[in-house]
Order: structure tokens, then C-alpha cells, then sequence
């Protein structure tokens, strides 16, 4: 079932890696299909040397297995909370992709200090609070859900969240999309980082700049591209 | 029409990706012919993957629509005003490439600290000032090609700008000129950085050796390469 | 003899040049076959383009020759040293891995700032006192595996350790997990670099969220991966 | 004519870039063959895409041409220079290695922070004055082989040296052996800049060790690879 969807969802498993995101085993994507509203995902801890479509795991939007023989992600649930909360998203991704979870794990967020970022995300990318132990200890990873959700005002306007002392995570319409933030995402880590050695005061492009280029890109006058699309 | 150059300029595009310049399809490369005016650059947010000679767009001095199915890059208007500023100009280059734009986005030219440098730049390479917010909500990019023109004083001499919090442009009597000088500027850039971390004193280049450096492969008595030619 | 722990052992050096941990020839991995007690090691200062698995030499557990027509890695007795002092160890490597060996160079123990970390590694990953001057003169190599073993409380929470001013040592049930420590330990180290610049008052992972990544990963109630194996 | 050095210096230029060592055609491999004296080296300026092993040009120790169509690297001054102050020289490596440079640039020495270093070096690798603007404007190349040679104590010890606000040389018995140099130079500057940031106050590595490093490599009781060469 949903053949198309987990072909899908493996090859962005696969582009995590060759964009250079994804260490051993660490990261992971899903898609979600509109009609049946089933989560497709990466399972648990498989090689990316000799994962195939086929491995990818099916459940439904409680976590339920529907088909697969491998365990799905254990991060699933943070997937599933946003899914319920966001049911227009068709797409998230995780990884630890190694200068956007050096913002993570310095507490901090990614400041737009360019176009690069304003082409893609409407502001800074926030970092969440701490969970507290008892998030920990209980359903830690539908708790991981709960305090991105609780992190990000508008999910359109921002598709990314890192997670302090953890890692990132982003999403969008497709999974397609959701890489392509998280491909961008680590990009304007790297720049940012680079940006405040050169300048410890750097300061956050304006906002005329900011609108400019989030817009040329995004909503109804959007002209970047080869046709509107909402992603 | 102008098969050859449309060639040219899909595979200088597709260097700016195997020179690790370009993120997913951020950069665009245009080349002038030099008979007929005309430009040709990529459409706009077509993948790199797919992307074939010809979809490559051909436009009219004034970006009027010649030739193409596509759209061209939004970043065209930019390109237009500096061929019109310097009719010798044969091909333009746009990136945000990681330690270049880091420059722009610091707000900061890029010191010329050494012979790599002056091998391809006859001194700093200047950064722009921030556009005013008219400049940006009206004929955005355009007017991008304008401050570049204001912030350059030689466009011989400087082959490149950063324009703040944005990213960078190149240009040269070809397409492979201005790829070449965009693979160059990135390097100086990385150079750089790591120079004022290694050495937070570090001085420019002295005349001497910046004189020896440029005049040995530019100018009437080059003597670096195969032969005398203008870039 | 032992073809198979061969290839295995060839295999994971190739893979340590894969993953990036090793310039030219330096760095070696060995595996123990448990029936025999024998070790399995990369010769000494082979080229990786021509070394096949039939070059691995193969000592004893007191380093004699057993087979192979080249010497075995200098490094060998400091392996040596760990597998007699931890039976249960089936692979050790060694790199100079730039992030890691620059940790080892600065003498500083690499800081637990996230889950990356926690995933692997049960708290920080410690960096050895310096060698005295007679345990460089006499038996170097050994002593450099003493000086391991005096610096690492518990050889399965904590299966690496930096030796200082020299490099990374790692190890595991298997060649193949010690393989996946080292390129794991080189990862952690780049980010806690880029965390510290980012922050220079970043803090250590808080315990229950170490606890929760570690113990996910690892021991009786591990949930994390296909099934419960230990590493 | 000396069509196996030819081979050998095309394959080692070509190693250059293979090793990440060279952008564009910044860089050149020098061999000279022993019996008759001539040097073989880089053509100037030909790109390495295109460039064959009968593209070598042959000069005797004066410079003269001998055998080969293309002009020899700009660079070949400063290879006579020290080919006949060390007649022991077989192979001579130029790049712009970014780390290395930086530390050019900087005017900074690499110091010998570990052993990664101490394999190689016997001790920093000093970084040369500044010419003079009466060296820069005469005989810029010879120069810049004299600076070096003025720079450096004992050529077996130290294979290598920055030129201020230049680059790198560095040489050996062949080569390869120089470019071996060369890879080790980038590694070990990189390492050394990242060690500084994560400690400010690091300490050169302790002379034992240094000595234990280098001698186990080289010298008259080195055991370290399958059989003892002079590189």
C-alpha cells in the first residue's frame, strides 16, 4: 500500500544523506497521504547503505502499525503530534545536522541575517525551552512534539524548530518540502555562525528586506520560480 | 538560437554546483552575445538535476522575452543594469556561496590578506551599502544592480561585489570568467576568515607584492598561463 | 586463517578513509576473534588504494606473529593493552580525526552538550594526562594504552578517549561498532567546537535527558533500532 | 624523454587536487630526475580537467627550456632556486592550501601542537618574512626560493615553509613525497587553528614525544611502515 508515497519517503531518507545532514543512521523523514491520512516513515536504526522503498514503515495517525516489518522511528511520535496539531503538513523531517544542532545545543536561535534565510523562513528559527524531567521520563518524544508546538507562532511562516540540546526539526506540504527547509536550515546555520566571527554585531536584516524576499517567494504575488505554488 | 552560448551558460550553472557554490538552485549564471546583445540566462528555480541547454532563457537588453519557456531567474533585472552599465561585460554570476555571503551578511569587504587574493582582485572587494526601503519595495533587483554599480569603482580591477545581507556577484569578458572569479572569491573569503581568528592583526597585502601579484597574470606584461589574453 | 574477521577488519579501515576520519595512512582498526583470542590489525603505513583484506596480520594476544607478510600498525601494542584488560572488547580503532585530535591537542575532554553525544557516549568523553618522559622512551605504545585505561572509568558507557596531544582511541563489542564510535566521537567533537563558539557558556546536557538518549540506545529497556543488542 | 617522471609529476599535480589541496590551477609538482639533473614541472595556467602527462615541461637547472610545448609554471624560479641549494631535493610541491595559507596570510608559524605534527615535522613550520619591495619587483620567484631557503634551518627536518601573505612550498626525496608533505601541512594547520580556538593557552607538544613521533618515522631507527626510507 501507498507504494508511491514510501518511494517518496525513501528517496528523502536517501537526499538527507547525500546532502550531507545525516550521520551513520541519524535523521529521518515522513510524509503523510492526504486521502487515508496514513504516516509513512523511515524505520528504526536501518543502514541507509541498504535501506530499500519497501522497508519504509506504515501507521496510522495514533502510531498504530499498518504495515511494515521493521519498527518505525523512534522519534514517530513527535511526527504524529505535529501531523494532529498542523493537518495541513505533509511532510517532517529530523536530524541532527551539525551546525543548526550547534545552535541547539548552545541554546539559541538562528537570527536572519540574510536573504539566504529570508527566502525561506519569515523571521529567526527559534530554539525550544528545556523539557522538564517529567516530560522526559514520560512519552519524551510526544513531548518533543508538544514543545515545538508550543515554540513556533505560525507554522507556514516558520517550518522549522530547533530543539535545545537536541536537534532540528522542520516540515512542509510534501516531504519533498520539508527537506529542502532542512537543507536550507543548515546552510544558514553554517552562514550565521560564520556571519557573527566576522561580526559579533551583526544585526538581523531589516525588515523591508526580510518581506521582500520571504514574499518574492511565498503567498499570493510570489514571482520566484516557475509557477505559485503554496508550499 | 545562439545554441552555443545557451551551452555555455548551462554548463558554467552547472559548475557553480560541482564547485560547491550553489545550494539547491540558489545562483544563476548569464552570458551576453556580444553580435547581437541578446542575453541568456537560467530559468528560475528550475533543479539543477533536470535541468537541460535548452531551458536556458534569452531575453533582450531590456529583458524583454526572445527565446525560452521558462521564466528567467528573478535575479535578471540585476543582470541587466550592469550589462547596460559596462557593454564589455560577457557574463554576470550570482551566488551565496557560505563564507562570501557570510562577508555580505556581516556587512564587511573582504580584506585582500594575500597573493590568492591579489591573483585575482587588485585590492578589497567592497561590500554594499543597505538599500533603502523604497530601493527594495520598488524594482528590487534592479535597483540591486544599481548599488553594486555605486559601489564599485573599477569594474576591471574588481571583478566582484557583496551586496549586504544579501549575497554575491561576479562578472568577466565570459561566463567561465565570472565562474571562475566566483570559485576564486569564495576561497579568498574562507582564507580570510580563518586569517582574523588565526591572527586577529592580521594587515592587507602590501602594494608591492598586490602589484606583482595582479600585473603578473592581468595587464599588458601578464606572464602567468599560456598566453596574453584579457579576462 | 580467520578470512572472514579479515575482511571484516579490511573492510572497516576502508571505511574509516570513507567516512572522512583518516588522511593518507593514518589510522588503524583491529578486531579480536573471541574462540582464538587472536587479533586481526591493519599493516603498518600501507597505502589504502592498494591494501586488500589479505594483507591484515594476525598476532596473538602478546602481539607475536601469527600470519601476514607485513608488519603490523605501531600502534598494536596499545590495542594489546585494552583487549587484555577488557575481555570483552571484539574492536579497537585509532584515528588523528581533525575535530577529535584537535580536542586531544587542546588537552580538553569533549563536553556532553547534546543528544548527539548522548546517544553514545554515557556523559564526556575524557582526554589522558600526558605521558611521563620514561613512558615515551620505554614501550611507548603500551603505556599509551595504560595511560587509556587509567583515564576511562567504564570502558561501555564511555567507548572512547582522547589521548593528549596525539589522537582518538575507540572501541566496541565489534570492528564495526568501534567504527561507528569513531566517526560518532568526530561528529560531537566538530559541533561542541562550533556550540562553544556559538556560546562560550553552553552547559552540559542536563542528566535526565542524557539518561533518556543513553538508555534508549543501550541496555535492557533500549527501544531505539531493530532490536536489543548490546554494543 | 623522462616520460616516467613526466607521468609521475602529471600524476602527483593531479593528486593536488584529488587531495582538496587545489582550486582551479592554483599549484604545481616539480620532480627532478637525478642523473641528468632536469627538472620536470607543471605547465602554466592549463586546466586540470584537460591536462595530459606530455603537457609536463622539461627545463635544465637553469630554467632553459628542454622538451614540452606549454610554458612552465610562473612558480619554476623558485623550484631552481631550491633544487640547487639541495641537490638531495627530488620533488618540490607549491599550493594555496586554505588552512596553510591562512596561517601565510596570518604571518603566523604552524605550531607542532601534536603528533600528527611531530610524524612529519620536526618541529613548527616557520613562516617566512616579508620580501622586499626590491626582491617583490626583481626576480620575484628566485626571491621567493631564497626567503625560503633563508627560513628554514635543516630542509630534512622541516619539508616545508609558508611564504608570507603567500603559500606553500614544501619538498622531499620524490614527488609524492612532497605531496605527501603537502597533505600533511593542510591537516596539521587545520587542526592547529581549531585547537587555538578551543584553547587559547594550548603548549607545543613535549620534546619527548615530538622526538618519539618523528624518529619512530624517520631516521636510522625508525619503525614505523614496512621498511626504512629516507623520504
Amino acid at each position: 500500500m501507498l507504494e508511491e508515497l514510501k518511494q517518496r519517503v525513501f528517496e528523502q531518507n536517501i537526499a538527507l544523506k547525500k546532502h550531507g545532514l545525516v550521520v551513520l543512521t541519524w535523521g529521518n523523514v515522513s510524509g503523510k497521504d492526504s486521502d487515508t491520512g496514513l504516516i509513512v516513515i523511515k524505520p528504526s536504526g536501518v543502514p541507509y547503505d541498504t535501506m530499500k522503498a519497501e522497508d519504509m514503515v506504515v501507521v496510522d495517525a495514533d502510531g498504530n502499525a499498518v504495515e511494515g516489518e521493521y519498527r518505525p522511528s523512534s522519534d514517530l511520535p513527535t511526527h504524529l503530534y505535529l501531523y494532529k496539531q498542523h493537518p495541513s503538513l505533509g511532510g517532517i523531517v529530523h536530524t541532527h545536522s551539525t551546525y543548526a544542532t550547534a545552535f541547539a545545543q548552545s541554546g539559541r536561535e538562528i537570527v536572519a541575517y540574510g536573504t539566504t534565510h529570508a527566502d525561506a523562513f519569515y523571521g529567526n528559527v527559534p530554539c525550544s525551552r528545556e523539557l522538564t524531567e517529567d516530560e522526559i521520563v514520560n512519552a519524551y518524544e510526544w513531548n518533543t512534539g508538544k514543545v515545538i508546538y508550543e515554540t513556533v507562532t505560525d507554522f507556514n511562516a516558520t517550518p522549522a524548530a530547533l530543539v535545545k540540546n537536541h536537534g532540528v526539526f522542520t516540515w512542509g506540504k510534501t516531504p519533498e518540502a520539508a527537506v529542502e527547509i532542512a537543507v536550507t536550515l543548515e546552510e544558514v546555520a553554517k552562514m550565521a555562525h560564520i556571519t557573527e566571527a566576522l561580526n559579533p554585531t551583526a544585526q538581523k536584516i531589516k525588515q523591508p528586506l526580510l518581506d521582500k524576499h520571504y514574499f518574492r517567494k511565498h503567498g499570493k504575488d510570489a514571482y520566484y520560480g516557475q509557477k505559485q505554488e503554496l508550499k
